[in-house]
């Protein structure tokens, strides 16, 4: 038979695999951002990543340039236009419309659903990614912008982070609005001052600069001396009532979206290597008006997995790999196996995570095997072990021995 | 402005939204698999769903109808061929051979991914839904197929199923193999035969004698008297040493799959509303062939969640829903903000799940809020209970009431 092709062993581009040492830091992530925000009394939601591709254009919730040039939409056998969600805010906004009168207001609600981008895949930025999205929905109170900031400034500092290591930059579409008036920018003009003020810090100041005087916008215009009322109101919970101490006016501070009504917000990495805005948010009154004729006010935010993953290397705050199983069993020759299938089924009852190997390989590859998982002990089950009922639980990092009988096992590996 | 046409809040077609207490279940489906399959020392594993389209096509992965007619597969913007996976397998087998140097065998792994089907929706099947994958690399050993459908059993039970509840049924290829073989079937006859073998159940049983004895097999043929060796050894380990007692060998089963090569199984619903294969899966011997010059054998099965949610829908074996969050602080007045934000700020120091009311509705409003969402206690917080540095928690379902001071409540919520 002819040599067959061989497949390649890459993911798609732009993706990742997740093998278990992956994983487990992303679950260590994704675990964080859960315990955070349930304790803010946030339920979790779900969708699928497959929406209507309608959900996404021309009727408010655009970004141009996203469904454009960066979606995944395609037809499916049906005819039928579908997207994979580029982000969440449509989607629960379009299920808080959809169950209005059954849900209880204010509203709690998170999900960490993965997105898709057709992107260059670049530092911070690949095609999917996980994203915790955090919303608040139903209540026009600055308590409410003030707890949604809160949520993310409590789970920065879950991750490991102290206050110096980010800053909380708010802004106000309101103030932008009332600069856009007060200039008197048309339609036009107004969305290439929101881009520019958005683009700030990612081009040259002096192109920033020279663009902003071709709007007839002057630099002090977008320094007040004080912030607007719906910022030091937010502002003032944040530092006086909640006691954080990283959180200030930046007028600079918009959002790309267009759905933002009122105060929006960014948390910039002060790392001097990776100085950027992470994730952000901010309130948006009209998302649900888009399903229903009742509105209802929301306020929220997503923190992506691959800017986190960014800010944890670059601080040293990535935990070290344990895998759940605590021990492998193996076996010292092909008549030990049922014994240590029967020690294992023993060990399970007990919660405890057990590996067993079937006795295939030599004793020194199935340690070696069981080193490769990282697994911390091995135990030889061999007929010295099943006849005198003891047991030697190796530590396969130190090196150190515990010599156990059958009955202590269980406490010695639920104790570690 | 004229009134623009509302959006609809239905999700695409054959996908489900994931309200709060749906969740919950999906949550509570996904903790009891990963609970069992790490007892059994398996470490998880993800990847993307979107995967290059050439991975399930022509390479001997190939299930024909599942790519022709009912798979996701698009273009991308470069040009490139993409599938949303419809099942797990080839990616996990990909990622093998990817890493096959540096992963220890026997190697054991699992995820819980969601899976994309373009079907017609209905009973036990979506076009989207999560698929626990369990796979164990590198072993020849019956103790590899016995542990891989031991771990299928313990999910079951950990669910509260009873063995009475549902059977594990063995087939097995090699005999499958070895009938073709004997009859003397080409091709063509091999795959009608293979795919009879797989609809038995599913179309009237005279439709399935008739094309039986066109392709020319007896009836007897399928019902050897005890089963091939290859069953045997893995029902004696099942039986014998793991005291499993609903296992038991049935020719019929095959698996649809072209990727199987010794031992499959299926597990049956034995409820009669829901009778019918829930699950299964087997041993394949080639799959990271595909992509690597040696070939590493395989054994595992996938278990969906829109089956179990009928098992369980069917047994009474839903869980009721209780929400994480423990306590609903509702303010007596505007004024009684601040203290309620404070207090759940304390609350939640001490690991509580606490939401707050921002005092925008009347305290009975309020109330009902906190019931919609089924949190269990409310307690108002006003200038009295400020002044006394006293709570009244009371329990929305029963009425109950307990008078508690501040440094009480963490204890009485952490002991619930």
């Amino acid at each position: 038979m002819a040599k067959k092709e061989k497949l390649s062993v890459e993911p798609y581009k732009g993706v990742r695999d997740f093998y278990p040492e992956d994983q487990a830091f992303l679950n260590y992530i994704l675990a964080t951002m859960r315990e955070v925000v349930e304790r803010f009394g946030y339920a979790e939601y779900h969708a699928s990543i497959l929406e209507p591709a309608e959900l996404y254009k021309g009727k408010g919730v655009e970004n141009e340039e996203i469904i454009n040039d960066q979606s995944y939409t395609f037809l499916d056998r049906g005819g039928r236009e579908v997207t994979l969600r580029p982000e969440m805010t449509p989607t629960v906004a379009r299920m808080v419309a959809g169950k209005r009168r059954e849900l209880g207001f204010p509203l709690r609600l998170y999900s960490i659903p993965n997105v898709f981008r057709y992107e260059r895949p670049q530092r911070g930025r690949l095609r999917e990614h996980w994203q915790l999205n955090v919303d608040l929905f139903g209540s026009n109170a600055a308590a409410a912008d003030a707890e949604v900031i809160a949520v993310a400034y409590s789970v920065m500092i879950a991750f490991g982070a102290k206050e110096s290591d980010f800053t909380i930059k708010l802004g106000s579409r309101n103030f932008t609005d009332s600069l856009i008036t007060k200039i008197g920018l048309d339609g036009a003009q107004a969305a290439k001052f929101r881009r520019l003020l958005d683009q700030r810090g990612k081009i040259p100041e002096n192109k920033f600069m020279e663009d902003l005087a071709t709007l007839g916008v002057a630099l002090e215009m977008l320094s007040p001396e004080k912030p607007p009322k719906d910022v030091a109101e937010v502002l003032s919970i944040l530092t006086d009532e909640m006691g954080i101490g990283n959180a200030v006016f930046d007028p600079g501070v918009i959002r790309g979206f267009n759905y933002y009504t009122g105060v929006v917000f960014e948390v910039f990495d002060t790392h001097p290597d990776n100085s950027r805005a992470m994730f952000g948010g901010g309130r948006y009154e009209n998302l649900t008006a888009l399903f229903d004729e009742e509105q209802v006010p929301g306020v929220g935010f997503g923190m992506g997995d691959v800017t986190i993953r960014d800010f944890l290397a670059v601080r040293g705050l990535v935990p070290p790999y344990t895998p759940r199983t605590r021990v492998y069993l193996a076996a010292a020759s092909a008549t030990s196996v049922s014994a240590a299938l029967a020690l294992a089924g023993e060990l399970r009852a007990e919660g405890i995570a057990v590996a067993v190997d079937f006795g295939e390989k030599k004793l020194g590859d199935q340690i070696k095997a069981a080193a490769k998982h990282k697994i911390p002990y091995v135990i030889v089950v061999g007929p010295d072990e099943i006849a005198k009922g003891t047991y030697v639980a190796r530590n396969l990092e130190t090196g150190g021995e515990a010599v156990l009988t059958k009955e202590a096992l269980s406490e010695f590996f639920l104790n570690l």
